[in-house]
Order: structure tokens, then C-alpha cells, then sequence
């Protein structure tokens, strides 16, 4: 594919603003040889004003027609073949093989969503019953279902180029539920962002999809994202990014004369709490475990482990030692940019210098610009009870062992925690039971919890939350992974006595595609009997 | 019952603040006898907090025991017997026929959600179940469901005293999910406020909630309500008056350190289209009825019908003259306040000063303090397409006839509408078809649509919407009337691999509850082998 460096406003490839901007290899430092243009606030309103006429179009698209429109986005993607990495690992220091893993993330997200929407129950239909000769009032006929919002604004994340950016999850959900989606690619990858970008327009044309119903849109500066947020045919947005640019999307949206809803998902510490008894047989298993998750992706895992937290004793000493074993022969790799890899070590430098927190060891260091040093820092309980800040996220291969005097100590701890993504318990089941006040505690502060296992790797299924309160997400009672996430991006809507032929499928009596509906308060896949 | 003025902190009655006031007759304009002591911020913090305590208990409840609490309201409200009429009448000017229908509506809603608990299927269960030999990776075993958010801030609404205040919809829907509530009473029905809120007391106390799961606090200034919106430990607010009181509170509750999520429904003009040859057919039976929507509880409903559009003819002409006959005929009643009988009149007087805009005729006046007339004025299409602030909710018995030149001017019009609750279309089968656009631009713009019916009368089901895009509501995602209300109170919430005696009932693999749950992707009831 040969690659423009233009917007792609649905179709049509546009480059009229003068802003220009490369990507920069994070390993070497060079700069990348495609300029790329980015978007002025009239194609920013192009690209939107397209999604909003091809929004009734596609809404009214059968399920069966965008089901194989997201099915061809995951077959397009393959289509690129090994380019798309030979183009994505200059621009984010990520290997063949990650990107490989990642490519199949993006596809089977694709495909699933593909099957949500071809079995159809997702739209929730309720159906209430005319009853004509109640008293004292008849009862209407009503009938409620899932709508789409109408025309989404989504932002590309960096780390992950393919699962969380143009066609990643939010985009994928986006369209699923039957909204047209204006990506802005992240400005790390912009040439993975255009490949991705023409493979997803290439589908589109393929399935006979409206044009409008995808644009991709370049930008460096804040002006691109904020364009698009203000626009006021925007209905939504999906964000996966730094607490910084979530919060600073979330507030511009509540700014607009319409507020809209902003689906961001900030990241976290994602507190890694290990008792006793597991602690004392099997340290040196989970110090193992917990050195690799830490380390998966530089670090850059919106679900990496920032805080570990253990009772004072010498099973907790054996496990640090563990640690400090296998973080020593870890070479953490590049990070995505120049600006990641100083707020990591910003971050870290933060921590360390705190006079309560010590630095307890680091792994060897990276070669490349970008390369940076793995850190396990410890203190305890106390000094983060005093100051609530010390546990946000540091994006990057570190975390804080944090040592408690005893079982009121952890649990004291867990009730201070804010909003994270996920919280982890590793104990045998008899102390797991002996530990249920923690266990309740937790779930009021994340979205998922995990027992005996690590936060990073987050599965791509029906049950999973990708979520959690804030500031680990604006939105909690939303996923972004896992079918879930297709209901942030419709709203329920209600016929009332409209007749059988202005109905949507979803809402007919004979039931046209088999789904699951609520009929006068039962479940039944049932057709209604005229 | 002895009315006392107190707040109620849980099950304590306290009035440490020294800001009183009473209730005024809005026939007479004469003040209630009983002092209300306004709730410091003192009391509120100890209300939240109280209801924080109670909030891990009554989650962990029964579904059973929820339930029972749940019609236990309403069978201690029906205990009240007319004493409820004869102190809710002098606050607010409702005839004991209207008070004993909303009563009965009240007690349906609590009654129906103890079902939707009952039953259980709400929480939305879904099961990945493991697959320890998947490669390249085992599967996790996650299990998702929908918990309660915490303690719940809900603000009694002035125009429904009974089912959308202190024991309305809000408060057993939040209470369903398994929310502790704190409401902040509404000013103008204090006393009412009071019996309903002993009687949810008595019923928790009966049915052996926790001290806590419910509290009432009065108050006439706003301290009171943004005291609520910003404590820490409120989890979210429900809401349902004026734009500018649901906004506000919006704004409030965005500021905050920790944002939370606000159900603001905030009511509507609904505008109500009347196609031609229904027009031509059954104009004097659309009047009346419009008529009759227009005048019902002196048209302080959310979804009071007050834009009608139809097409320039002579039977428009006839539809205006039958109006106007039955119009005259209509002795509107008292408002709720002299407050808002003066913004209605204010709201009129500037519809009424706009050159473009005519006043058609006018109901007979009532006598009484707050006595009101109800208007018809008549403008055109495109004096409402130059100002959009034309279509902004008179709250009150006034409505505006706009008329069309064609088809395409009444598509323009309603292109141009901004959110509403519902929307109404009174027309032939055949020609509803031909306007099959304005159908699908309406579904964009409000929550309900209704066919050849009125907008007032929300039916309390399954598939009711009583929402609507901005600024209809502040979260059109959602339903503030209908079983689907719950689920405003939850969030998902998802075990990666958690020991069965530490699942809550709805996820164990027995299923114990016989719910519908989503088990590898298929709906199904069955429990789950071991």
C-alpha cells in the first residue's frame, strides 16, 4: 500500500491543512519520511457532517449487512499481510510477534462483534402488550429497544497501534451498535493509523456500507481531538489514554451547549494484594508471575500492576528476594515515545524520592533512545494512607511493594484505594474466606477482580469488565472490552401504537431474526401471535 | 401520624439546624402550621455516611428480603389511608381523585421492582467459563453481573408529590438495585414528604433492613441539594424538575473531585404532528383529546404536549376552531406554587410578546392564589426555524399550533428540534408511511414516539422510555420510568477466576435463583455441571 499522509474524510483522501508531522522511531530516534497533514477544523466538520448522513443509512442497515462489514474490516486487515508490521514496528518499538498477537486481538474483536450483531439480542427488545379494555385507562402497545446514538468520535490509544486504536475495540463496538465513527489516529503511529484506516474504508466499500460511515482523521495537536469533541453532531466519544487527556475530554464534553456521554478509559494501579498463607508456599511462583505481567509491554499496559501489597514477615522478604531474581535478568525494552519515557521516569524519580519510599531494586537497562530500566520500589501501608496521590498510575515498568503490619492494615488500605481497573488477591481458598471484608472492600473500587492471577491480559468475552470508577474511567458503568462495551454506544428507545410496518425487525411480531425478547415480562425467542 | 418537622437520619429524627420553614396552600396562599427545620451539612454527612454503612449489608441482601422491603413500602404507605390526602391536598392543590390514582401508581411501581428483583434476571449475569487447555494461552473463568453503585442523593420532584418524590420511582428503583437513598425532600410538600418517608422507615424497620438504607432530608434552599450532590460518598443522583435545577446539579456533580453520574430528567415541549388526512377525518376528535393532554394536572406534566405542528388547510382551520370550543370549556385549576405559576405566566407573556406569534385563544381562569388560564397560541414553521429557543417547555397549560406550509417544511421542522421526551404523530396508516422520514428524524430526538395518542400518561413496563437526548433528560442511556430504571444504579462488575463460596448467588454455577444468565455466549437458566 502506498501510504499519503492524508485524512481520509469517509472515502475521499484530504490534505488541505498546512500542519504537518512525522512519526519518530522510538528505538532510533529518526524521524519517519512520510509527512503526514494534519486535519483543519473544515474537514473535522466534513468528516462529521458525513457520518451524521450516512448515520440514518446505516442504522437502518440490516444486521446480517453489518455483521459482514465488520467481518471484512478483520479480512481487510489480514489482506495488509506482513506490511502492516513492517510499517507499525518502526513507529512503536513493538516486535513481529506482539503486533501478530495483537493483529488477531483486533480481528477476532471484529469477528465477535460481527456475531453480537448478526444474533441480534443485544438490542434488549421489550414488548408490552396493547390491552384495550383495561380499566380505568386501556394499556398502550409499547415497544422498547436499543437504538444507535448517532455519529462517535474515537481515539486512537498508543499502546496498543491496532486492539485500542482505529479499528480496535471502541471502533469495532461503535459500529457494531450502528454508529458511523470519525477516528482521530494517535499521532505515535500514523502510518499504521492510514493503513488501518484504508482497510476499514476498503470493506466498507466492499459490503456497500454509506460513505460516511468511517473517516480517519491526522493530528498532533490537541485541535484535531477537541475539534471533534465540540462538533456538535458528535454524539459520543471513546477514549483509552492518560488520565490527562480522558479528564481534559470528559470536562470539554460537559462543556457543550448538548453534553455527551465520554466512554474514557484512563488506566490504574491495579493493587496486587497476596496473604499469607499463599504467600509463605508459593512466593517464589507468584514473584515470577507478577515480574513478568509488570514487564508485558514495557510496562504499558493500562493493566499493569502498580501496587503490591503484603504482610510483614520473612515469607514477604523471601518474595522480594524472588523478585529481585528474576526483574535482574529482565531487559524491560523501548518505550512508545520520548515524552512516555519521561513521564515513566518522572513518575518513578517522584516515588523515589519520596522520603518513605525506597528504591528496592531494577532490572538491566535498555539500549535505544527510548530504552528504559524496570523498578520495584517498596514502602508501606502508613505512607499511603497519608497521601492518596502516591497511588497513581505510573505508565511504565514499575510498581511499589507495599508492606501492612497485619490483616486491619491491608484492609485499611483497600478502603483508600479511588476507581482502578482491576484489584488482585492471591491466597488459598480457606484464607480467601478468612479475607471476605477484603474482598468486599474491593469490589466497590474496581471493575474486575482477580484471584490468583495477574491484571494485564484481559480477555475479549461476554463476562469480561474493562472498567472500573473513576479515575480509572469516566464511564463505570461501562466495559470497553468484551461484548458489553457495544451498549455504550446506543440508548433505549420506545414505539408507542406505531404500526407493525414502520417497526423495526427487532420490534415486529413475527420475531424476523430469532432474538431474544422480553414479551409481557417473559424472555421468549418466540414470535408474537397476531 | 404526628407530624414532627424532623429530618430523618436513618431512623433518627433530628432538626439541629436553625432554618425553618413551612408549606404554603396554593389555593388559599395561606402557610402550613408545622415548622420544617432545614437539614445542616452536618446532619446531611451523617445521613451519607450512615447510608455508606448500610450499603455492603443490604448489597449482600436477598433478593427475597429486597423484595419484601420493597412492598412493604408501599403496603405501609396504603396504611397511611386518606390521611396522606387530606395533608398532600393543602400542599399542593391535587384533588383526592388524582392523589388516589398517583398513590396507586406509587405502590404499583415499588410492587412491580420487588417483582424485577424477584425474578432476578436484572443483574445481567453472564458466565465465560474456563478453558484451562487453550492455546497459546489457558482461559480465565470470569463472571460478570450488575451491582448496586452505593448510596444514591435523589431530589423529590414538585408536580408528582407521591410517585416521582420521596417513594417514587427513583427511590424504588435505586432501592431495587440495592442503593441506600438519601432524598432531599421537595420544599413544596414537606408534610407528605415526611409520612411516606416514616412509612419506607417503618417498612425497613419491619422488614429488618439496616439502619440507614434510607433517610429523608428537608430543605427549602439549595444548600441542601448541592450539600448531597458533593459529598464524596454519594455514588450518584436522581433527579426530575426544571432544566435549570437538573443542570445545575449536573454541573455540580462534574466538578466534583470524583465525578458521578446525574439522572436528570428535566421535561419537554413534545411536540405532537398532525398529518393531513387524519387531520381532514378526525379533527374535532384530536382536539379534544390534545385538549384534555394539554389540561391534565394544570399541565405541570413532564410530558405536557406543547408544540403542535400541522399543514396549512381548512381543516387545520376546523381542527383550531374545535380546539378552541373545547378549550373554553376548561377551567385549568390551581398550580403547585405560586413560583411556578409565575413562571408560567412569565414563560407565556414571552411567547405571547414575540411578533411571529399569536395568541389563538384561551380556557375560562380559576380563582384561587394560583389560579392560571391555559393558552393556544399559533405561529409558523419558520419562525420557529430562526429561533431555537422557541421550543423551550412552557411548564404549564399553554401549548403552540405551528403551521406548515408542506411535507418537507414539517420534516425541516422537526430536523430541527432538539431533545424531547416524546414525540407524537397522529395520522392514516397509509400517510404515516409516506412521512416514513419524519418517523426516522424523531428517532433522533427524543425517547418515545408515540402513534395517534397523547403524550401525558407514562405506563409503568418493561419497555416504557421516559428519557430523551439532552436537554430533555442529562442521560438519555436511560429510563427514569419503566423496569429498565434500575439498571441506572448499577454498574458491572466482573470475578476473573473466584472460588464458588465467594460468588454472589447469581453467578454460582447452581444457579439458585433460576435466572436467566448468559453462559458461553447462550441464554439459558440451566446451572452449570461441576
Amino acid at each position: 500500500m502506498k501510504l499519503t499522509g492524508s485524512n481520509y474524510i469517509g472515502s475521499k483522501a484530504s490534505h488541505t491543512g498546512t500542519v504537518q508531522f512525522t512519526s519518530s522511531n522510538p528505538t532510533t530516534g529518526e524521524n519517519g519520511s512520510l509527512l503526514f497533514t494534519e486535519a483543519t477544523q473544515q474537514e473535522i466538520s466534513e468528516a462529521v457532517e458525513k457520518a451524521s448522513i450516512a448515520y440514518p443509512i446505516f442504522k437502518n442497515i440490516s444486521a446480517e449487512k453489518r455483521a459482514t462489514f465488520l467481518d471484512e474490516i478483520a479480512n481487510q486487515i489480514l489482506e495488509l499481510g506482513d506490511e502492516l508490521f513492517e510499517v507499525c514496528t518502526p513507529e512503536t518499538a513493538l516486535s513481529r510477534g506482539r503486533l501478530k498477537g495483537e493483529r488477531g486481538r483486533t480481528m477476532n474483536q471484529l469477528k465477535l462483534f460481527a456475531q453480537v450483531v448478526r444474533e441480534g439480542s443485544w438490542v434488549d427488545a421489550r414488548i408490552d402488550l396493547a390491552e384495550p379494555n383495561r380499566a380505568p385507562f386501556a394499556k398502550s402497545d409499547i415497544r422498547q429497544m436499543q437504538i444507535p446514538l448517532g455519529p462517535v468520535g474515537i481515539f486512537g490509544a498508543s499502546n496498543f497501534p491496532l486492539a485500542f486504536s482505529v479499528a480496535g475495540g471502541d471502533t469495532a463496538s461503535a459500529l457494531a451498535a450502528g454508529c458511523p465513527v470519525v477516528v482521530k489516529a494517535h499521532p505515535l503511529h500514523p502510518a499504521t493509523s492510514e493503513m488501518i484506516g484504508r482497510a476499514i474504508l476498503l470493506a466498507a466499500q466492499k459490503t456497500g456500507m454509506p460513505d460516511g460511515v468511517f473517516s480517519l482523521l491526522q493530528g498532533q495537536s490537541v485541535d484535531v481531538g477537541i475539534g471533534i469533541v465540540r462538533h456538535e453532531k458528535i454524539t459520543a466519544i471513546g477514549f483509552t489514554g492518560s488520565f490527562k487527556g480522558g479528564k481534559a475530554i470528559f470536562d470539554e464534553a460537559n462543556r457543550r451547549p448538548v453534553p455527551i456521554p465520554v466512554f474514557a478509559e484512563m488506566g490504574s494501579a491495579n493493587p496486587v494484594f497476596i496473604l499469607p498463607s499463599i504467600l509463605k508456599k508459593q512466593n517464589e511462583r507468584i514473584a515470577k508471575g507478577l515480574c513478568k505481567s509488570l514487564n508485558m509491554g514495557v510496562g504499558q499496559f493500562c493493566t499493569n500492576p502498580g501496587l503490591i501489597i503484603t504482610e510483614k514477615s520473612t515469607d514477604a522478604e523471601a518474595f522480594m528476594s524472588h523478585f529481585k531474581t528474576a526483574l535482574e535478568e529482565v531487559q524491560p525494552g523501548v518505550m512508545l515515545s520520548s515524552n512516555i519515557k519521561t513521564n515513566y521516569e518522572r513518575g518513578f524519580e517522584s516515588l523515589k524520592t519520596n522520603d518513605k519510599i525506597d528504591l528496592a531494586f531494577s532490572s538491566k537497562k535498555t539500549e535505544g533512545v527510548n530504552g528504559v530500566q524496570a523498578h520495584v520500589l517498596s514502602s508501606d501501608v502508613n505512607t499511603f494512607l497519608q497521601d492518596q496521590n502516591l497511588q497513581e498510575e505510573v505508565f511504565g515498568p514499575s510498581t511499589v511493594s507495599i508492606r501492612a503490619e497485619n490483616k486491619n492494615d491491608v484492609i485499611e488500605f483497600a478502603k483508600k484505594l479511588e476507581g482502578h481497573l482491576t484489584a488482585t488477591i492471591h491466597g488459598e481458598k480457606e484464607e480467601l474466606l478468612e479475607y471476605k471484608e477484603l474482598v468486599e472492600v474491593l469490589q466497590s473500587k474496581v471493575g474486575r477482580l482477580i484471584f490468583n492471577g495477574y491484571p494485564t491480559g484481559v480477555e475479549v468475552c461476554d463476562a469480561m469488565v474493562h472498567g472500573g470508577p473513576f479515575p480509572s474511567t469516566t464511564a463505570a458503568q461501562t466495559t470497553s472490552v468484551g461484548t458489553g462495551a457495544i451498549k455504550r454506544f446506543a440508548r433505549p428507545f420506545c414505539f408507542q401504537d406505531c404500526p407493525s410496518e414502520l417497526l423495526p425487525p427487532a420490534l415486529k411480531n413475527d420475531n424476523p431474526d430469532s432474538i431474544w425478547r422480553m414479551v409481557d415480562s417473559q424472555w421468549t425467542k418466540d414470535s408474537i401471535k397476531e
